[in-house]
């Protein structure tokens, strides 16, 4: 935990509060902290900055919070997933939190098994604490937004359309296709970016030329066959390289 | 599992083996395989090929094993892992042998609990079944080399100026640098790597000077703090991205 996440509502009016969970254990026991010191506060959703112990106690911290730094920007990134099983699901969501995307829409796909989506995680849309756990460690405070989608057909006839307006950047992670990512994009990438990553066994035929049809581009991630948790941190950390690239210019040759 | 891992010594020599292991139980209730159907198998740092499945019952299956085809090519990064935690420990190995890695140095460094070398994992060294796992998924067969030095100054000193005579390309993951990747390699990389990834909380000054001085340059990974677990599987997906990239002219604008 590299930054301490707080609810803009757990403050008081006074700009103080108490931590009675995980995260006044971590500023006790990990950080070691005593009194006066400061630790990395950042407001979930909102700005980063600083917080002064006021108090330390077995039972409890209070911190004095000053956050006014301007919040991370937000992640280029979207994310299409097809819903991996839900101990996978809970790995994924901290890891893609903590490489930072926007959005994660959670769909159905045709080597998704339906009772997938009957878990409690699904159920309770529980998402929130694996998300900030990633949040945590990135230090960022921008939870990405997470929506649930049982049917493929709907997502990308009426919701896809939508989504693509806003990223000008297409990408569906695909085994079966020749190209590499560095083919389908060209760096650096400055604009938002769609990415669509299927379940384990790739996306179908079908669900591949839905994709198409919104101006996804196919790549592949090589021989190598990835779950789908590796896959996601790998994929990201590949556009992240794309983003931060200076001025490439690739010669096919 | 994509690929049936064989050990040489399993075969008879008439190239049956039986299996009643997760390998078997994979053939018969993953993959619902019938006699006479094939499945992808390899020779554990051998060839791949495939196998017929001569018998399948409740207590095993019988394959007839056809390997000929050339072994996969050996992966050219080499990595220097400071010591995880041993429950991480074994998702990263996991991790790093489906991603592809030649040689793992486990070292010891000032951030790393000396309580974690007196693990059984360690003690043991049984970290095979965990490199299988993800060669099995990657579809390889070549098993990582796994070393353990529990004092940083030798390895350094007397182990690590060996090692760089047959790694051109020499990297330190570093989060205290502002350069990034790409500024310090120039894509397509061709020759052997040799990575070092440290412990959560990164290298200490000694421990990077010392790097330097056998010529590994130091990179970060963005502003994004991450686990270490995290940070292999997405560094070395960048390093796949410059391995496989076409001719890339950087400009730094």
């Amino acid at each position: 935990m590299n930054l301490i996440l707080i609810e803009k509502q757990e403050l008081t009016t006074d700009h103080t509060v108490v931590l009675t969970d995980h995260r006044g254990e971590h500023i006790k026991n990990v950080l070691r902290c005593s009194k006066n010191d400061e630790v990395r506060v950042g407001l979930v959703n909102g700005p980063t900055g600083s917080g002064r112990i006021l108090d330390i106690s077995p039972g409890q911290v209070v911190l004095k919070v000053d956050c006014t730094g301007p919040p991370p920007p937000r992640p280029l990134v979207d994310l299409i997933l097809a819903l991996p099983r839900p101990i996978m699901l809970k790995r994924i969501l901290t890891q893609a939190a903590s490489m930072g995307v926007d959005r994660i829409f959670l769909i159905k796909a045709n080597r998704v098994e339906k009772s997938f989506f009957q878990s409690t995680l699904l159920k309770k849309r529980n998402f929130k604490p694996h998300l900030l756990f990633g949040l945590e460690q990135a230090m960022d405070t921008l939870v990405p937004q997470v929506s649930v989608h049982e049917r493929f057909r709907p997502f990308v006839e009426d919701l896809l359309p939508e989504i693509v307006k806003q990223c000008p950047i297409r990408l569906a992670a695909h085994p079966d296709i020749s190209q590499s990512l560095l083919q389908a994009v060209s760096p650096p990438i400055t604009k938002k970016v769609i990415l669509a990553i299927g379940p384990e066994g790739g996306w179908v035929d079908f669900e591949i030329e839905k994709f198409k049809e919104q101006k996804l581009i196919p790549f592949n991630m090589g021989p190598r066959i990835l779950r789908v948790e590796t896959a996601v941190v790998a994929i990201l950390a590949q556009l992240d390289l794309c983003k931060r690239s200076p001025v490439i210019a690739i010669q096919h040759s």
